[in-house]
Order: structure tokens, then C-alpha cells, then sequence
């Protein structure tokens, strides 16, 4: 195998419960790929395209991941979840959720909705989480409206994800809405406290956060039909690593 | 109409959090029914049953809850979910599901599966919570067995939700998915402290109490495929009714 074909993988583990949209509390292991063509703000992952955990970072083939999720996991999980940075930047990584779905295990993939790859058909649950204005980042909406046209007419679980951590991006959640209107919508709040170590500190900025956003959700005419969840794992084990 | 195709409505609020299992932070209305064939240990909602609620029971008919969930919650919601006491005892509450479905409203139901009404299979999400021995019921398998085939066979959402109070329930929890193994399963930890009116310490004991059924399914070789959550709502509203 040549080694472009390799994947960059940061870290894998679990198994969890996965925190987050639409398999919110789902028992999966997490495989999470280095690189991201974005570099939000507030990202919680920025070890994977900031430098910071470049010497992390394994090249393995897709039966080498297969093998790491088997001796980490054993016996007691059937679901992976594929995060970043960016998944979505990798082509090769159809071999790995091909390889997944041959053993029986589902398979989920969160992205920004920047890039499309043919594999994306092939994932159980796609969460497509463009990201807000508080985020830094410009949305690209020719590409998600082409990846949001292909999803759909695919027929596998797909939802929409945004953050929210002010004003703006609410309105942007609503803008999300209403250029696609049939696609299920999760609106999470979002984590300005990344270095707070005081879990217990924590936990009460973030249901704070979460309460306003119940609060603002529940109250719009135009946010009817969506779901409003916390990141669950935050909540739990704070801004830990590996969990 | 009569009187008896009138409802026993014990509250109607929102727009709220769904706070559980498969519709987990859907904004949705409440319409809570009245009466019960189970009356579970520690069932956080004893007031739709034990007599202590009676002079709050509303006799309407499905026109008057469609209006009364209007006045409340006014132009911000798209979805109803019918809880109890347990929904299922009531056969002309299939009018009131046909009259949201004709708004355009969607609609789940919350109920343990000890009976059968046709409109469940109009309904959008239902969630079975069969329950589990420190509840003190008795499952009727074969009453289980024969709602989960109906459910099976219509292709509307369809769970299986287990609350944990124990090491028994989370042997019912396997006994369930063994049974019904391709019937998606919500494990649930359960709320032992009803009473718990400081809503810190509720936290910190529901919080315990979610990381130990995590813990315990993450570690298991036969519940592999299923979801773990809290009672979302407890953490953020502790037990304060109409929330």
C-alpha cells in the first residue's frame, strides 16, 4: 500500500458514549483523523491542525485502524464514529468505513460540509455542521448546498448541526433552517471554556449555556421543528482528552 | 360527543425540551394523560395516578386540546408528545393524534407496552419502556411481544427504552435487546431521589448515577448497540413539574 493511501490518524478510543447531535448517547469507539481545511475559533480539537500534536499523528493503513479499534474496544462495541479535524479531507478513508460496514459496525462522520467525498454515502449517520460567524469561518454555500442535495437523496441518517455561542449564530441557525427546511436540524450549545480545568465550574457554564439556548430556541417562531442538545461528554468528563 | 371519547388531560405545557430516549431534545408540546395500570416504585409522575392529582384532571375533547396547546404555545412548536400515567389506556386519543397529524404537527408517545391502541401506528416516535424489576411491575412478554411486532412491521420510529436503577434492571436491559435485538435501545439511568428539592445535589447524584450505567454498558459484550442517556430535563430543571 502506497503511502497516500495511508490514513493520519490522531487518536482512537473508546468505546464512549457519543455527546453530541444525532447519535447523541450512541456507544461507539472514536477514530479522529489529523487535518482540517478550517481553523475555528473555538475549537476543541485544535490539536489535530494546529501543530500542537503533530508527533501524534500515525499514518495507518485502513486494517491497521480496524486492528487498533479491535484491541482497544475488543468485544463490546458496533459503532464508529470518524472525527477530526476534517474527515472529510481524506478520499482514502472510503476503504476504512467500507472495511467497518463488511465486519457489521455503523459508522458515523461529523463535517463542516466544505468538502464532499464519494464515501459519505456509505456512513450510517452524517452530521454536516457548518460552522457559525463566531466560528471565523466563511460557509461556502454552493458546496453545502451540492452535499445537502446528495445526502438527501441518499437515504441514510443525515442531520444539519450548529453551534451556537451568540446572537449571530443563532441567526445563522435559523438561516441554516430555512435554506433546508426538511432536513432534520440540531442546534447545540456551544463550549467558550476550553482551558477551565474546575469540571464542576464547568458543568454550570455549561448548562448555563445550554439553558439560554433552550430559552431562545423554545421562544422562535421560525425554530419549530429542531432539536436543542448540550455536548453530553462535557458535561461528564470536562474538557478531557480521550473520553 | 360523548363523555367518553372525552380525555383525561392532567397538564398540557411547552414548548419544552424533550428530556428522554429517542426524541432527546426535541422542542416539542407536553399533553400528559391521566390514569395508569402500572404503578412503578418510583415513578416521577405518581400524581397521574395515586389520586394525589384528581382535581387537576381535565375531561376535553381532542378540539379542546388542540386549542388549549395553541393558547400555550402559540406559534412556536411542530411536534406533541403524549406521556402519562400511560397514553396507551386511552383509545380516543387516536382522534387527537389524527388532528395534529393534520396540522402538520408530529407526535410521540411514551408508553410501557402493556396495551395496544391502532393509533400508535400513526404516531411518529414511540417509545416502549417496558420496566424493569425494581419498578416492581411484571412484564406480560407476550402482550411485548405482539406490540413490538405491530410497531416493527409499520416503519415509523419505533425504541426500546430500559431505565437502570440496578444490576437487575441492566440484566432486564440485555434480557430486552436479546429479545428484540433489531429494535434500537435507549438505556436510561434512573431518578431515585424524587424528593431531592436542592437541585445541586440532584445533579451531582443523577450525574453519578448516568456515569455508572455508562460505565457499566461501555464495559459490556452484549450491549453493544445501543444508546445511554440521562433524563435531560432532570439535570437542567431538577423535579419541578411543567418543565
Amino acid at each position: 500500500m502506497t503511502a497516500e493511501k495511508r490514513i493520519p490518524v490522531m487518536e482512537i478510543f473508546g468505546p464512549t458514549v457519543q455527546g453530541e447531535g444525532m447519535v447523541i448517547g450512541r456507544k461507539t469507539m472514536f477514530v479522529r483523523t489529523a487535518g482540517c481545511d478550517y481553523s475555528c475559533a473555538w475549537c476543541d480539537s485544535s490539536f489535530t491542525w494546529d501543530g500542537s500534536g503533530k508527533d501524534d499523528i500515525k499514518l495507518m493503513t485502513a486494517c491497521e485502524v480496524l486492528e487498533e479499534l479491535k484491541r482497544v474496544g475488543g468485544d463490546t462495541f458496533a459503532h464508529v464514529t470518524l472525527s477530526g479535524g476534517n474527515p472529510a479531507l481524506l478520499r482514502h478513508l472510503g476503504e476504512l468505513v467500507r472495511l467497518l460496514r463488511e465486519q457489521g459496525i455503523g459508522t458515523a462522520v461529523e463535517t463542516q460540509g466544505s468538502r464532499w467525498q464519494d464515501w459519505l454515502l456509505e456512513i450510517d449517520e452524517v452530521t454536516l455542521s457548518p460552522k457559525p460567524p463566531s466560528s471565523g469561518m466563511t460557509t461556502d454555500w454552493d458546496m453545502l448546498d451540492d452535499i445537502v442535495e446528495r445526502l438527501q437523496s441518499n437515504g441514510n441518517g443525515f442531520s444539519l448541526k450548529i453551534v451556537v455561542f451568540d446572537e449571530d449564530d443563532f441567526d445563522y441557525a435559523v438561516k441554516v433552517h430555512r435554506r433546508y427546511p426538511d432536513v432534520p436540524l440540531y442546534v447545540q450549545s456551544g463550549n467558550s471554556n476550553l482551558n477551565e480545568r474546575d469540571n464542576q465550574k464547568l458543568l454550570s457554564l455549561s448548562m448555563a449555556a445550554y439553558e439560554r439556548l433552550v430559552e431562545r430556541t423554545m421562544a422562535s417562531t421560525e425554530l419549530r421543528d429542531v432539536r436543542v442538545l448540550p455536548q453530553l461528554h462535557t458535561w461528564l468528563w470536562g474538557n478531557k482528552r480521550g473520553v
